[in-house]
């Protein structure tokens, strides 16, 4: 299946690298830079990912609201980007930033903090 | 969309809070524990997930072979379990393990090691 790529000004060396879903997107994985704590999982079609690597704030692809979103654009809780990897199998990035407040919608620091399936503490 | 979900023994109160792809997958995100290196990401049905909960080994399902997939089951490259999060909308679950040997097929030790898109020591 052909990926819907939409137009973009991202570098073609790395477009050309990209594996991404039906939907044109790759997975996109927000760490935090020093702790390593992983805060988030969004998307990025090609533009969102040219943003992120050339405005230095995290940009996603909403996929329910079908715009671009730049983190922390209406919340304040930015996500200021250090590094960008693209993983072996190019279909998702990670995304090392400085977040400011909050990750997640919740208010918690990051989207995985409330709902633990197991905990083996000491295993 | 209905994700088609395979029958799995997995826990019903936790089923019934995992938004699924079409394809009835979650997003899995594996985690050294201690280091925080985000070692790889996958995907998960929910039988892979309650093996995952319950064997104390990482499986995750294979979009390409379309089979579970033990993590170092023919490498030796295991994943021992230590902990298990859903994230805030049910999409992604983040797996925090001891990784034996490299997470990434390549040989590297994680999936992210090999392409950086950006970086900004200091920045």
């Amino acid at each position: 299946m052909t990926a819907r790529v939409r137009e973009s000004a991202l570098d073609p060396a790395i477009a050309a690298r990209l594996k991404r879903t039906p939907d044109g997107l790759v997975c996109a994985i927000a760490q935090q830079h020093g702790t390593g704590e992983v805060l988030m999982v969004a998307w990025m079609d090609d533009e969102a990912l040219h943003r992120t690597l050339t405005t230095g704030r995290a940009t996603y692809w909403s996929r329910s609201r079908e715009e671009y979103w730049v983190k922390g654009a209406t919340s304040g809780h930015v996500q200021q980007v250090h590094e960008v990897r693209l993983d072996c199998d190019g279909d998702a990035v990670l995304v090392v930033v400085d977040q400011t407040g909050a990750a997640c919608h919740t208010g918690e620091r990051t989207c995985f903090d409330a709902d633990v399936l197991l905990t083996s503490n000491g295993a």
